[in-house]
């Protein structure tokens, strides 16, 4: 292959922090990125080399995007898999992942029976259309159960547990659509792998453990602390997700770890994930170069982790929006091993994603003691 | 101290591949760059906020430059420290490092005369106005020696070797104008530190091994191949060097080591140099993030080494200027450890600086089988 200048231009729908961490990755390599986003200015903008002013499923903005890239792809499950197809074939510009993959995973329903059917493990679900469905997934399932909007959730929301039939009106008007119903997993822990597909070949990160609360992504510690066992078959069920998926890229693909070690998937990122931040100090290739190296077609790197690292997510801890200013950030750049990541974001809201803080320790054995620094750490830091 | 967006906005004077990478490194921590550079999307436009098109001396765009930031910074010697002295002024604009400091180091003599009166070792020199002021350097210093224009030259340009007293006239004529003669160091090896000094704090990276040939740095090794006593000498003397200068900044101290191991300072860049491109992938904080971290007067990073590291330049080997383009890159992105920095530069002309690769190995005990790894993988790499 031949690099000139640019060595190719990648054109991704959604201009957020992954798009940002992705121009940061794509930098280095002489990959230059333009990015569409509805916001003005949106992360992304003050390191690519462009960006287009439009919604996620704006066929003029996106067909513009086309014209200017090698290779198209995005960074968010909003991306609208039918323009960006229609986009595809007027202007002969590729889309990684594929606009299919993208379909089967924003319906989670769709994406379950797509993994149900490709056999991979995951948790008992039902269709649910109406309180009927819902109060017989309960008689089947058992009580409470995870009730799930089909479309349009992320980062937990859209998700809302439901304790029992009295329930059931007020859960599906909250989640207000076509919905499913999950068994509730009595898990020991949650994990995420990162995993990509290349042109002729696939990868996998190590196994990562992901620690949420109120659904939300607080902190990842790579390695997991579990048994070799679980890890390497977390791995295979990872590489098994990756043989069922089409297209190239990056997929972040969360799981429970459940009481007796089994594992469950339980859903699916077809772009770079929350769950891989530690992969930028901690990995040989960070899964945003990974991604780039990807979607374009480019060998894989390395996915081998350097020693263990912890990541902590820097999460708005107001009450109301307001101008973004974190303080005791100088805490975070003075601790030994600790990098800051700033996403760039004008505006802190309620446990909006506002940064993070990876630790990485060459010589520590396990997460143990970076878990306790991390956290120390990101206590230093708040918006109040 | 306090994250707003942007955290910083840095002004950087120059935008060529060193511009590139603090902007590769400002990303992360949400400091934008602004640059200035008279090539037109200049290397580091792509990946910073913006790029305004002006010679290093123009006053209009320094001091547009200037009114956008909060402060300013060069990563090339030919900025002019009188117009960004001046500016600084109008615009109350801190500039590090400081344009005396600049004023000293871009005049060899003047830079020599103060590493003479800090006691820092260096190469016994003569000032040279005239064949009759080289004729006596050779004399007193004996021939070969090394005639050195006192400015604008770089990366070896502007030095040139001069074998005796019949090729005054001639090497005079070539260097043109006012010089300095250096006693001829009979080197065992070049050496390298890249130290920083921070608002109240200086760090030193470990020593870095420099492989030169005509005049042109080929490659980089860290830990350099020498005796730890001779390692330690040389920090010595780049901290000896860090406490003459003033302003923060990361400062590239280039050395010899004499056949008897003693430490001679043969020049300083007073700003992130090719002989710290290591640092990216081979230490917890890179030359790039480390300046810019000195010059915002923020806390300075852990300048230590990840595993023995190795960077190869990639050079133009091309007899005439033509449009860049790079065959072989896929054997580096495919080999383990390897990283690819493609600066992107539309032109390769012969012997100009087209990307760099860089090994690490953090189970490798020396780095001699990482040089020949390098020089295996810069060998698959042509423009031709």
């Amino acid at each position: 292959m031949e690099h000139s200048t640019p060595a190719a231009t990648l054109g991704v729908v959604g201009g957020g922090q992954l798009g940002r961490m992705m121009g940061e990755a794509a930098g280095p390599l002489g990959v230059e990125l333009v990015v569409s986003d509805p916001t003005p200015d949106c992360p992304a903008a003050p390191v690519v080399r462009d960006q287009i002013v439009g919604d996620f499923d704006d066929y003029d903005a996106i067909r513009e995007l086309a014209e200017r890239v090698d290779v198209l792809t995005f960074e968010i499950e909003l991306a609208d898999p039918d323009e960006m197809e229609r986009v595809s074939e007027e202007t002969d510009t590729p889309v990684h992942p594929t606009p299919d993959t993208l379909r089967t995973i924003q319906d989670k329903l769709v994406q379950n029976r797509a993994l149900d059917d490709a056999g991979i493990p995951l948790p008992e679900y039902r269709q649910v259309d109406d309180a009927e469905d819902l109060l017989a997934a309960g008689d089947e399932l058992g009580w409470p159960l995870m009730l799930k909007a089909r479309e349009g959730g992320y980062d937990g929301r859209g998700n809302l547990p439901v304790e029992g039939p009295d329930d059931v009106e007020d859960a599906l008007a909250a989640v207000g659509g076509a919905a499913l119903a999950e068994e509730m997993v009595d898990f020991e822990r949650e994990l995420a792998v990162m995993g990509v597909r290349g042109d002729d070949e696939v990868r996998a990160y190590p196994v990562t453990e992901t620690i949420q609360e109120e659904e939300i992504l607080r902190e990842m510690a790579c390695p997991a602390r579990t048994d070799t066992s679980v890890r390497s078959r977390a791995r295979e069920v990872a590489f098994d997700v990756l043989d069922m998926l089409e297209g190239r890229g990056v997929y972040g693909i969360e799981m429970f770890e459940t009481r007796d070690g089994e594992i469950l998937v339980n859903e699916i990122a077809p772009r770079p994930h929350n769950s891989g931040h530690w992969t930028i100090e901690g990995a040989s290739t960070s899964q945003f170069e990974q991604h780039v190296r990807a979607v374009l077609g480019w060998p894989l790197g390395a996915a081998e982790r350097r020693g263990p690292t912890v990541t902590t997510n820097i999460l708005g801890d107001v009450d109301e929006p307001e101008i973004a200013s974190l303080s005791g950030t100088e805490s975070v750049l003075e601790a030994h091993g600790a990098a800051l990541h700033w996403y760039g974001k004008r505006e802190v809201r309620p446990l909006r994603k506002m940064g993070h803080v990876t630790l990485v320790d060459d010589e520590a054995s396990d997460c143990e003691t970076l878990l306790s620094r991390a956290r120390a750490l990101r206590d230093e830091l708040t918006f109040e």
